[in-house]
């Protein structure tokens, strides 16, 4: 090794390793002394900030729409968090009297944001991090009223390793993963939004790293390795060769454990643009093809035709692979506009999912079945249904399918019923898993609902987000009672909530005896890998001890290898 | 049996049967016929109904109060959704415009409310009994503007059968259990506002009797059968003497199955005026003594002293039994001005129970305890935790007892630690009942939370209603595993949520398992009664079919004791 080679430790976000020389991104704006009040025209003042506010709001709606199409819909709504910030009126009110005292606009905001910045900061885990999106209200703010030029983070040279104090997520969204090779930040942790854009966009990063990385200069090669959260300055060779081996190879083919059990290892998708990195990525297919996509941004339902067309293109994307289509799973969480969705105390225990497609939303819910049971002739097609809670749901929803197959069969119109399926998301779906497993074909768990109902907390609620993980130990019991009863009713079945993704959890699904894993595209290379790795009869020990374990503290020594336990 | 009685039929919501004499009770206003339009004073209307409106908000705010002290919390909550009826922007923008077209006042009221009523009346459910709601507020409106006394429903004659068309909370909640013998109504449902109150009062009534109720003449002697839904005109003396003997009487001891197994049915209170109620009843004890009212309609929270007060004195009502205190169980859902309540999202899915007694509310929870360990001397007190999802948190709970304990001793306090039991009501403690229960005494089962978040689904939303019912598969199922791991745990096991309550289930829950019944006063009679009544083993067998079942259909007809399967 060099010996002038310098490593430094943060917290990776992405398990890939990217190389190349530093950019440094300074977001900061340097606000000159306050001038004297009596000076400051008040009124003109407050029509600066004013129309720097529309400003805001203009440039965040277009970069929600950029993220949607890049990142996703979900991490797309941050950007919505970041309007409602601007019209906080606790905020608005205090720049507006601070102006009304004498001081100018970015001074006035600068100010107005110190308090609730320090609030959150004070506070623990994720809610600290609405500190940086705080931050990046008020940058933007200054940044418009200052008349400066935003960084072009977009159009970065090629092999660029951007280093920065912090990334908000209308920074992160811009970035390329054609140009920059990796990316580092001094603070930030696994949950901030930097981190979850740098993973959707497979982009090698470390956040979190401290003080430290403020030494390294600009232009000095970097390799940044987001497997082990390490930042490597003027790596020799042998480090750069070292860490691309370790990078994860795409493998196109099926995988197997080592004993030669097949896990399939599949995509999610929310998006058609989706369909292709999918692919790239070695996907087995599509372990969830969500259609919210289809239903946002537009003015009515897409037709039959249209929702035919992109079921196609799905199954054309995977011509020998299977495509699970999730039918319609909206609520009063995400409201659309020509739906009539209420307005609702408790969304996330309202009427969503399958309750709107066997009520509110019939109709819709018909021609969705329509146009599936058509596409079913074109390719391996699966289809299940989203919140079941108990089995009469799905006898209803089952009975839909038989009634729209009959109505084809009277049009005269070629369709084929596919393979269907049940997520399991809700705890009485948990509970009557044998039940469910005897009418279809596929159980496949959304962890990320499942975890919010066992648990009693909501995914979105970051005072409580500490409950909202699935290694508590109820949560990991809710999964293997569902695979053992879904198996007892001749069902196979997959995960595709976020867990299935996690590669430090592979070898414990396998355990668990799932069957099926679908994720993200860019970890998919490395859970293959990593299911390469399983030797499916020591995975199903270990996973029996740790579905033994009472405390998520056990399970986290146990997954972390940790087995010095006393007596042993 | 006289030739002259008459049976009509209905549904009977109070297992109670009354006797009295018939009194009308004729709530509607007629209006006049329009005035023409010129001659009405816009401006004069639109003070005259604004303030209505105030003295509306006015009589509302007393008879919450009112309905607070007699009712309970959660039945007095009815008399907010009134108050926000009136602030419906829709509805009073509606009543404006129709002034502003020359409409007089009371009119306008009439005419802006049909629409509204007419919605929910076209829906199913517990929704459609949100007309009632209007209903009731509309009236309300129109009797102040038209300047109509009351009729005082408290007061009325000694042995009163009270007739009506429809009865709303307000009517209702002004019933004298001392005067009134029962109550009968041409519309209503089991689960309207008339028939919870009726309930809570003990009031016999019996409910969406239909037109026939209508040919019953002022005056005339009526008997109300709130068991079998029955309202019968003319009775003659044996029908009274039958319905008499049929009427449980108060058992004052405890009680046992026919085969020698003692059941416990205790009273869940949530006031301190509910103590002598439900002693008087017959309860063994108290099973949930909510803690909220302590803290709710004040300044600042209540001391130390306060609340050992209260403590006490329920523990002196019940010298012999035991009384389970629930610690503090507030949320987002129940805001309280002096606690820092956050406005979430899904508060149901929030921070509430255990988790603010942790977190936010350490200091409430720390004096709570050291009144709780207090009273621990002065009787037979059990203390139990609500919301717990996963074993860590009652580790932490269970830390703090510890902890006030050694304080009370360095304070040279006399104290006793009290029996300790963790409410089963998030899935995650029903997948790990046993692991809590080898950790306390009992677990005590709130099947409506239960309900909600096995089903995934709101108790509070209308939309949804017919998810949250016990009888649904999955959530028996979880009541079953509850009880089998408590008992595998070491702890005894009882429930205090609605279900428990509902005498038809009597035999159902002893057949689960339960060691415990905590229920509303008014119930303790009847359940005790069917105690007595059950066989453990035959319950038992019931029970196992029960739980075989997989729709809440199936479930229904074996409870109905059909038994006529094909085959058997």
């Amino acid at each position: 090794m060099s010996a002038e080679s310098v490593e430094l430790s943060g917290v990776g976000v992405t398990p890939r390793t990217g190389f190349g020389h530093v950019i440094w991104y300074r977001g900061k704006v340097d606000l000159s002394d306050l001038p004297d009040p009596k000076t400051v025209d008040t009124d003109a003042e407050l029509e600066r900030f004013e129309s720097a506010c529309e400003r805001a709001h203009e440039e965040l709606d277009a970069e929600r729409e950029r993220a949607r199409e890049r990142v996703g819909d979900d991490e797309a709504e941050i950007f919505d968090a970041h309007k409602a910030f601007l019209d906080d009126p606790a905020i608005s009110g205090g720049v507006e009297t601070a102006i009304e005292n004498g001081i100018p606009a970015p001074h006035a905001v600068r100010q107005a944001f110190e308090d609730p910045i320090a609030k959150f900061e004070g506070l623990e885990g994720r809610t600290a991090e609405r500190a940086d999106d705080l931050r990046d209200v008020r940058d933007r703010l200054l940044r418009i009223l200052t008349d400066r030029d935003r960084t072009d983070l977009s159009d970065l040279p090629d092999d660029t390793i951007l280093l920065a104090e912090r990334l908000g997520p209308s920074d992160t969204a811009q970035l390329d993963p054609e140009t920059v090779a990796g990316f580092a930040t001094v603070f930030g942790g696994r949950t901030s939004h930097a981190a979850i854009f740098a993973r959707s966009l497979g982009i090698p990063a470390v956040v979190g790293v401290g003080d430290e990385l403020a030494q390294v200069a600009e232009g000095r090669p970097v390799l940044v390795d987001g497997t082990d959260g390490l930042v490597v300055i003027d790596p020799d060779d042998s480090a750069r060769e070292r860490a691309t081996e370790e990078e994860s190879e795409i493998i196109t083919d099926h995988v197997t454990t080592q004993d030669g059990s097949e896990i399939e290892v599949a995509s999610n998708v929310g998006t058609l643009a989706e369909l292709d990195p999918a692919d790239e990525a070695g996907a087995d297919g599509i372990g969830l093809f969500r259609t919210e996509f289809l239903f946002l941004d537009r003015e009515s339902p897409p037709d039959e035709d249209e929702q035919y067309e992109a079921y196609v293109e799905a199954l054309s994307t995977f011509p020998d692979e299977r495509v699970i289509v999730r039918t319609l799973d909206i609520g009063g969480d995400k409201p659309i506009p020509y739906l009539d969705t209420p307005n609702e105390d408790n969304p996330f225990l309202g009427e969503r999912g399958i309750r709107r497609s066997l009520g509110t939303d019939a109709d819709l819910f018909e021609t969705q079945l329509r146009a599936l049971l058509r596409a079913g002739t074109e390719g391996n097609l699966a289809v299940m249904f989203p919140l079941v809670s108990h089995v009469e749901e799905l006898d209803s929803a089952l009975a839909r399918v038989e009634q729209v197959a009959e109505a084809l069969d009277e049009d005269g119109i070629d369709y084929e019923i596919p393979e269907l399926g049940v997520m399991i998301e809700t705890p009485g779906s948990v509970f009557m898993a044998a039940s469910l497993a005897e009418r279809v074909d596929f159980l496949s768990i959304g962890t990320n609902d499942l975890t919010q109902y066992v648990m009693a907390v909501s995914r979105e609620n970051e005072q409580v987000a500490d409950l909202h993980d699935p290694l508590h130990p109820p949560v990991l019991r809710a999964i293997r009672r569902t695979v053992s009863a879904g198996h007892d009713g001749g069902a196979w079945v997959g995960m595709c909530g976020e867990m299935a993704g996690d590669p430090d959890l592979t070898e414990l699904l396998v355990g668990l005896g799932l069957d099926e894993l679908s994720m993200s595209a860019v970890t998919i290379p490395e859970v293959k890998s990593n299911v390469e790795k399983t030797d499916s009869e020591d995975a199903r020990e270990r996973s029996e001890r740790v579905l033994e374990a009472e405390t998520r503290t056990e399970i986290r020594r146990l997954l972390s290898g940790d087995t010095n336990e006393s007596g042993e």
